[in-house]
């Protein structure tokens, strides 16, 4: 649910994923209550239970975390690293840095900036880029930079380099908010962040361009949204959100992406704030996802 | 909705669908007038109004209809047929025939005689028909004629001979309740009545076999249903109804299948509850479904 | 769906309702025949096929709409005078005037701005009033007035009279987008326009202040919200326009509060949309709602 | 999601709760794997971080579970009964016994049988009683035992002797599914077990009798069924689950029932299943549910 940063003062998330075996949480339980940590909320999952991968979110607080950290992060590292876990350690309080890409429609881009005004997503901004200068106006109303990286003819490299030079080590993750345009492997590669993009289609229906005209053709009764990890398979990387929204005959292509762009903002959202919580783990091609919603 | 079959005497349902023009629906609600009827609900809908295609469905009261039905039909025919348009006229007491073919699940099957038994489905079922024995118990216990149409290895020629001895004639439609034998293109020309399907995903996602399975592999966040029109392109047909329900990670594939079930059985139960009140007019490979359903 | 106001150039729609009698679907469609309309679509509705109430929505084309609309009307009153039949006939490319009156939340006011700025509403936005002025500044970057008409105490005249000088003869409808003051009856009276409120319940249920509080208080494991016509009694007038969003145990009253803002918003902005698409039709404390949505 | 019975050999549930201090989920986690137990699933709830309540449901799978319960429940009780917390362990191998009342209405009835047949939900069912006679042979075609118990005229008082003759001691918890008789407060002394029950409206809306034709009056666009336990006053104990459908203006009060009836037979399902999985831990007039739905 809504996070406010203020809240999270002294809350820390530890994330651990790794070969299943007994005992993982009440190692890990131990360890908290050790450092003086008191646990607010605890996920587990096993994707099976003879020999299979386990996956765990902790949310625990601890006065005087940011001082604490360095001899947490040394317990976790003792405690877990012998038993070949990965793990990840944050402090709550301190947001994650979220660039976002768009083009020129501005409805998942304005939702996200407006939910983050509202304190609902624990990110920063330090930046919208768009290959088109539309929402210039709009994104620096929200006080927030806007970059403009034209993006024409076939070679992207160039546009591609100019973004990376912006975002190399000034943000933690990028958020493609109907950017409209392929990202190379190349680009993947260099910017070693996560990058999550919205599908405006129920996937793995209509992969590719212009999935609602492909809707109306096909005569589908609900159209819908997805939200995913972008690998280097064009639409096929793991999957965070997807909702849909019931239409019918009397709608046209047009129609129905007016339609979907109120799925589309909503499942954007929704997986944006699941990423920025580290709500969301990877597993192989698939995610677990500890979700707040009901 | 629901509809009771014995609240339905003089009623009449007239669709009509064909080329657009000026002045199609003032024809027909004329026609109507001047038959004594009075219109009780109108639907009416145009896939482009420069030179599309017409769709309407006109539910009428018409007092002794069935003593008027031929000089009804005879007014139709002269009022629209210069005009170039289809049209259909059924008296809505008269309930239509449906058969039902099953395999070894249950939950489409029974949620049908079920809805049926309420009164919900203005249809007679004069035959279950199942490659398997298993359901038939329930079937009989429903006051309803099962027969045992086995149907093993590849050729399903003299099962679907068998099949064709018990509906030819004796049906107005056919629904397969998850009745997971492929329908051969002979049998479809023969059999010379609509078929409805059910197929367990949200198609185009997972055509084909085993689509739960390939919905846990992609790891999406919904799994659906489909019920569709049988064509001879498997899985291709118009689609008539579809609807989803929200999995997580934590569901395995026979989980997926487990609460796909529900899906099915509504989906199933919509498509065909709106074909046996003619809500759902083909428009080549796309539905035009006057839909009760707000 | 999606309305943009330039496609409706020549679009009209005839709105019908009064004592059900057979002839009426055929006598509005004769006469729109007869003025050289071609119907694009028509809903229709009894609410008793003995002696109900008859409701009905023609959207037809008709070249030269606004020169032929006096005529028009002419022979509407002609033909449905005699039957006791109120009408209402609009030229759909003239958008309704709305104002919109909001308090120090936001949620519902911009959501309703930006849709209009989409061009999805059918109507201009002469002015938004506010009792606060945090959202002047939101309101004005859409290039809309905004004024601000303070309502502190228990005494709200000054404050109804200064927002009926503003409103008084250039409006066409308002709507409290979480406006959060009580409408007196002078003022309901005096304004003379519908008034649109949306409820942050699920009406009849938590009338009056505080719903979230009482909805977290009940422990209710769906929280809603009810878009209504303002009457004099306090949440009681006709519903347009209601949904909901699951919630659980862990979710205080302010998180319920946030996550319903995403429900208040959408509910408004469809009930508004329909209104202005002359779709509802108030039928005593009810509506009738010739809904686009599937 | 769907248990089968068979897959719940060896596996516990052991649920805290009382009030909230640091260490409890560590302690919980150490006596689990002292006693030589596997975490499958952790739920933890604390309702105010500064001194509010805890609730706690650990799956745990433990070899030889039946014979180490005694060990299990001596520690259980020397670890939390010191911190002041209650708790309830139980093997999930061992089905609750559920007794179904029921009136004349099949729907919520044969749902919960019919899902008990497909392996869905962990309970046996020794018996459904009824204050008719409609539903008996339905009922015996599933091999449960049937029992009419009358329920005429205004004292209920010899009704309820003999429902506790049937019940007492036979029964872990009863199901008024659709029963439609006001329970006495000396029958729930009596009783001492969990009563659930399925109210046909979205409560606290149309409390009491005719919730349906309430609705229609009120002119809601969606209507509602809630699951609670029953308690002393009508229509106000805990709320365990809650869904809507959607409505319009077309439908007769006896529409909104017959579509009503989906939402009930699957709320009230819901509501059983997570009672008898030990998801639900009541919390005053609220609930905590540990639900497993997405």
């Amino acid at each position: 649910m809504t996070i406010h940063v203020e809240r999270l003062r002294d809350d820390a998330c530890l994330i651990v994923h790794g070969p299943d075996q007994p005992g993982i949480v009440s190692a890990v339980s131990a360890l908290i209550t050790r450092n003086r940590g008191n646990i607010v909320s605890l996920d587990q999952y096993t994707d099976d239970p003879q020999g299979g991968g386990f996956f765990q979110r902790v949310v625990f607080h601890r006065a005087d975390l940011s001082a604490a950290i360095p001899e947490l992060e040394a317990d976790v590292a003792a405690t877990l690293g012998p038993l070949g876990l990965s793990w990840r350690l944050t402090d709550r309080s301190v947001p994650k840095r979220m660039a976002v890409l768009a083009s020129t429609s501005d409805h998942c881009l304005l939702e996200l900036l407006w939910r983050h005004r509202r304190g609902e997503l624990p990110v920063t901004i330090p930046m919208v880029i768009s290959n088109h200068t539309n929402v210039a106006e709009d994104v620096r109303a929200f006080g927030i930079p806007f970059f403009h990286v034209p993006s024409q003819g076939p070679d992207k490299s160039d546009a591609e380099a100019r973004i990376l030079e912006l975002v190399k080590g000034n943000v933690d993750f990028l958020v493609l908010a109907r950017y409209m345009q392929i990202i190379s492997e190349d680009f993947l590669d260099e910017v070693d962040v996560p990058v999550i993009n919205i599908h405006h289609s129920f996937l793995p229906a209509f992969i590719g361009a212009a999935p609602y005209r492909k809707a109306k053709e096909r005569g589908v009764k609900l159209i819908g949204a997805t939200s995913h990890y972008v690998t280097k398979v064009l639409d096929e990387g793991p999957i965070i959100e997807q909702d849909v929204a019931r239409v019918d005959h009397s709608m046209s292509a047009a129609g129905l992406q007016a339609r979907g762009a109120y799925v589309e903002r909503a499942v954007l959202s929704r997986a944006v704030q699941w990423h920025a919580e580290d709500r969301v783990i990877r597993n192989g091609n698939q995610t677990v996802v500890f979700t707040d919603r009901p």
